[in-house]
């Protein structure tokens, strides 16, 4: 990973807003910025000095992982420590991050900074950065897709009538596991019957049934990188009208895809998948966005929604992912994660979308 | 649940706190005041009357869900929605949750609310009244101790030299997953050989060395409710020193439990364990603090380290877990679970914590 390239093109960028300083405090973006892996970390950069705080059970771990920041552990409050140890002696302009910080938070830096520093909330200056993704970030994405893809094909056999929802879910998270994930990108949804009418409904005990839908929507992580795919499958033989269901929310992923291309909106592409669905008269169960974002977190901008005047660039990595969710009888979501390159888009995400029934 | 109970409990703080109106937006708060699983709702209490904000992704859900509030369904921001439907025509004043709304977040609530409500920022009066676990939460909770004692034993014999860290994170987070747990209540930790000396080295893709301390720091979440322990084996013979070692964090740990009881400080549990650490030499190995609340979150108040003045009352449940990390050697970690009960404690933890040489 180029963390200094990153942190240069950072440095320009709050530059450029008429700051003199910046106190990173969300996760991800520490992670993107200079490597950090752990909780409880703060990255203060003023001008280009750039140091990297954080508390004692993560000093070895600090030490190991960052890259171009000096590491200090404090004790108490990062926030406080960190711009306590400001200059002191000039009028210096000091970014944060509003949609990260607590209103606590903020209050406790404002009455620790020194008295020359005035401090501004800002909104989205590294997430802007980390929409666009570099090559070493596309390599682990695309490894965490493969891996995640594989995972769901292993876990298939496992569903059969009967067994609860938290067994599938299980064994598809055992074999994240197995393959080296670090773990899950988000709480694994198997939701069966008339629960896939639930857009997020996590894996319950109840048993998968001997007919209806079933909406499994999972993720891994791969070195800090989401994946995110959803299938449906149907058990027992499937009716006429809950087949045109199916073909009309994968006609409707389909064209969400064919609108992917840079200079699109984001509002575009989730338009395109929702026409599809509004002339098959299912619209109105189409309830929540097309899709969204995707890197260090599960949820990241862009999102694919209605009025969303975001424009697609090429390097932005999204899930396109209409669902119908029809409330007693069931739900359909088909999800896939997509790059957008110079010309259109990259697939990422390789498995079947014909319907299966088991 | 008796969550009609905790929402009458809930407005009388408030009011004695000088305010007519709240807004809950924490996860963890909703779920305890209401029930509410999802994410994204948000919880207006003016006077008694509650009402439940959510958006169209989780109708189905909140509709089932939410006890003792009226459920509506909004678009866009639910702090701006909500607060926008406050009466308009008397001062009223709104407390809201610094330490869970973001600075953007409370901007975006500001712009919106009616010219006559005060807004106010308050901190932990939702977590003052879940510190004290009610019957309901207790029998959860000791369930959840159970299930993550039962998958702990149940993976420990996955443990053996070559196998990567993050198997045996993987067998146990299966067998969870076999025995009902809705999740792990914080990642896996497994962190062998000189890893152990990384007080949260989460589970990597390195081998179980021939020899070495292996902690295996695991939570499962049960409706809701988490668990967590800690236990630290030995791969091969262990040498005299590292023995040592060992039974001195044992007897830190030990020393700790019998510390608990109501009328205590937080400050002298953690200091009753520190010292046995201080006699042996260890505690400048010891990084963090003795112990912390579980519940509905993983870390909840008390937290147990120095010169916390809390004091322990009956009813809250807490860790006990004194470690220490030699950089480069190794380390030891040995948690339990212990409610605080009306003249002492009880330990819900029940694993041998003996050295288990493998």
């Amino acid at each position: 990973m180029d963390y200094l390239s990153r942190q240069e093109q950072f440095q320009r960028t709050f530059r450029g807003e008429r700051l003199d300083a910046f106190v990173v405090t969300h996760a991800a973006n520490l992670r993107y910025l200079c490597g950090y892996t752990g909780s409880n970390g703060l990255l203060l950069v003023v001008g280009d000095r750039r140091t990297f705080f954080t508390d004692g059970r993560y000093s070895e771990q600090a030490r190991q992982e960052v890259r171009g920041a000096r590491v200090v552990i404090a004790k108490g409050s990062l926030l406080s420590e960190a711009v306590k140890r400001m200059p002191a002696d000039r009028p210096l302009r000091l970014g944060f991050e509003a949609d990260f910080t607590t209103v606590a938070a903020a209050g406790v830096m404002r009455n620790a900074v020194p008295k020359k520093v005035a401090v501004r909330a800002t909104s989205g200056l590294v997430m802007r950065q980390r929409m666009i993704k570099d090559e070493d970030e596309l390599r682990l994405i695309r490894m965490a897709v493969v891996l995640g893809a594989g995972v769901f094909e292993k876990a298939l056999p496992s569903i059969h009538p009967g067994i609860p929802e938290t067994e599938v879910a299980g064994d598809l998270e055992y074999e994240a596991r197995q393959a080296g994930a670090d773990g899950m990108s988000f709480e694994t949804i198997v939701a069966s019957g008339p629960r896939s009418a639930l857009p997020h409904g996590r894996a319950s005990a109840e048993p998968i049934p001997q007919r209806g839908f079933v909406v499994v929507d999972s993720g891994v992580i791969l070195r800090g990188y989401c994946s995110d795919m959803t299938r449906t499958v149907h058990m027992g033989g499937v009716g006429r009208k809950e087949r045109k269901w199916y073909e009309a929310v994968l006609e409707a992923q389909l064209a969400g895809i064919a609108a992917v291309k840079p200079g699109k909106k984001a509002a575009e592409v989730d338009k395109a998948a929702r026409q599809v669905l509004r002339r098959a008269g299912l619209d109105r169960y189409f309830t929540h966005s097309t899709g969204h974002g995707v890197g260090l977190e599960i949820h990241e901008p862009p999102r694919l929604g209605k009025g969303q005047p975001e424009e697609l660039q090429a390097g932005m990595v999204i899930t396109i992912e209409p669902g119908i969710y029809v409330p007693g009888r069931g739900g359909i979501r088909i999800e896939d994660m997509v790059l957008v390159t110079a010309n259109g888009c990259e697939v990422l995400t390789s498995v079947n979308k014909e319907l299966v029934e088991i």
